[in-house]
């Protein structure tokens, strides 16, 4: 094996591929990270065990000149270290015996041990199936605004992650933890087959951090998988097993009161009343709606109290209502909109109150109450 | 107790006493911040039962306005976040109760308890004794440059701080774990009565984080005490028991070999040769000096081997040494300087070597060798 390549382009992949590594593996050959040479190209693999991810680097843009294929496994924290160190613009990598390779630039040069590639599993990204596709910036946006509801230690397995329902054009995005429900619907041109899968809360954090806003990602579901395609990237991961619960059934669609307020200014409000204390538990905060007027109010444990008048807002409905919420639950929802505007839409106070922003028609978000006072 | 104070002068000086405060202490009244109101002023005091600091806010630009004069303990960090989230300009602090104050602005309103003042040590801060006045900026620096060689955990009590001696006019700032040594000097331009103390590495620590540079700071040193006043602060640590070692015997002053390099292109080549390995143990870093050539070469456990030329370097004397260093130790020492140009003061393989650069003559950084290879 034996290539010469661009540093930078060299270390950025390296650098996107061992996201996913995890560190704390029982499994060290897990560590590694797979550099495969072709007779064109140069593929960087690597996998936590559920999640795999590929990433391909042709000629183009990388200066890469291949004088012999082979395969290695490297521990690539320690290139990349070599490569961030470096002010070479071009590296090349010779394996020199069997457990050994050089990295070399203009001065400086590096013998590097490195493991046994034979020990690595034999990984299979399948690039058919059941498949849409969707802009990067459109699928993270969608992703982050509703793994907030989502317990990645929850007991029922299906909740651990976000559910994907396909339905003819419109694509339902949820995520629920019981106690709070987020869903994000997103519209396409033309009808898609079906598909109902639940993404692991772990594959959505890391594909967050690897996608870009400019990636126009290919979703394929499989047999027991889903990948993601974009740029010179294949993401793929292991799906939930067992059944999402129907949540549709959860919104409720009747209100008694609708108050329409300003986004940031609420939000601020909110903030106050969510003193961090020591044993980082949340408060429970209470919206006490009388005419013209909400009282803001919450008690923190061993802290003290407070309380903060709030009156810049429009009333649809009812003009009395009294229901309490855990702080952070309803901050993580109200996060979620970027809108200058916010509905909440409330019934009593012992059912959930639905957050929606007629900027954004397409999130909803919603929260149980909670029954103290 | 009542007064009302500018929001932003208030948080400021909370956060900055609030620095010290050790979270891990076992004594809980230690996590207080005491406020004392008087007629023309409020002070701030916190401690860690070795470091104070006295905060004096006046009429000045904090638009202050006390009604009634009196002292509370409060936990800061509470009141440091009610005030981080308010959007007031003002802020009004009332005793209520015997432990209850009343934090509010124009619309918030929160009731906090507070600890009781009287559980609070009587802290004695020593405005007078053995004293010189330094810029900020000066002394800042001079103990960023020489703390790097002191281990807080050294067995050696002495060693676990900074020494002060000034002789004359002129200060001597020490720093030594034994294997490597720092030392600076200040000129003065006026003698000051002699005067020789042991700073804890702590308190170094803590004053650098509080210490602006534009700040004039009165150094005063008192029985068994050293305290720093600047700007409205006050900051008093005990100092350490035990004689410092005459460090100036361990300092050699001729030299076989005198190396002179760019500090920016040697840093580069030492830090590829110290890639930091699962162990987070320093690499050995061995400098070969042959005619017109360094070798700089390293062993990184279990990682592989590092080799590269070095070319740039002019040399008055002998054109050969081997020798080989800590790279930590090696690094460390490099960085205290922020010159264009070091020197590499050379003896032989057993003797230390000196690092010092001709743009900063008043540093001296003096590391040992390691007998490997």
């Amino acid at each position: 094996m034996n290539f010469k390549i661009k540093k930078n382009v060299l270390l950025d992949e390296l650098v996107k591929v061992a996201k996913i590594i995890d560190y704390k593996t029982l499994n060290p050959v897990l560590l590694g990270t797979l550099i495969e040479v072709g007779v064109d190209d140069v593929s960087l693999i690597t996998s936590d065990g559920s999640i795999s991810i590929k990433s391909v680097i042709s000629k183009k843009d990388s200066g890469l000149d291949i004088t012999e294929a082979g395969s290695i496994l490297i521990k690539g924290r320690y290139l990349i270290e070599i490569l961030r160190r470096s002010d070479d613009k071009f590296v090349e990598i010779i394996l020199v015996e069997n457990n050994i390779i050089k990295v070399s630039g203009e001065k400086a040069e590096f013998q590097l041990n490195i493991l046994n590639r034979d020990d690595y599993p034999l990984l299979g990204f399948r690039e058919k199936g059941n498949e849409f596709e969707i802009k990067g910036s459109v699928l993270k946006k969608a992703m982050m605004q509703t793994m907030i509801s989502i317990d990645e230690f929850n007991k029922k397995i299906s909740l651990t992650g976000l559910n994907f329902n396909f339905k003819k054009n419109e694509l339902f995005i949820s995520g629920t933890d019981s106690y709070r429900l987020s869903q994000k619907k997103i519209i396409f041109e033309k009808e898609v087959s079906n598909l109902d899968i639940n993404i692991p809360i772990k594959t959505v954090s890391e594909f967050i951090k690897i996608v870009t806003d400019k990636d126009i990602v290919r979703f394929i579901q499989s047999e027991g998988y889903v990948t993601f395609i974009f740029g010179n990237t294949i993401f793929q991961s292991t799906i939930l097993e067992g059944q999402f619960p129907d949540i549709n059934a959860a919104f409720p669609r009747d209100f008694n009161s609708i108050v329409t307020l300003g986004n940031r200014e609420f939000s601020k409000v909110i903030s106050r009343a969510d003193i961090p204390n020591e044993e980082n538990t949340s408060a429970v905060v209470n919206f006490k709606l009388v005419g013209d007027t909400i009282w803001v109010k919450s008690n923190i444990h061993q802290i003290g109290n407070f309380e903060e008048k709030f009156q810049e807002f429009d009333l649809k409905g009812l003009d009395e209502q009294n229901i309490s919420f855990n702080s952070k639950f309803f901050m993580d929802a109200v996060k979620t909109f970027d809108t200058k505007v916010l509905e909440l839409k409330i019934i009593d106070n012992k059912k959930p109150i639905v957050i929606t922003s007629p900027e954004e028609p397409e999130l909803v978000q919603l929260v149980l109450p909670m029954f103290i006072n």
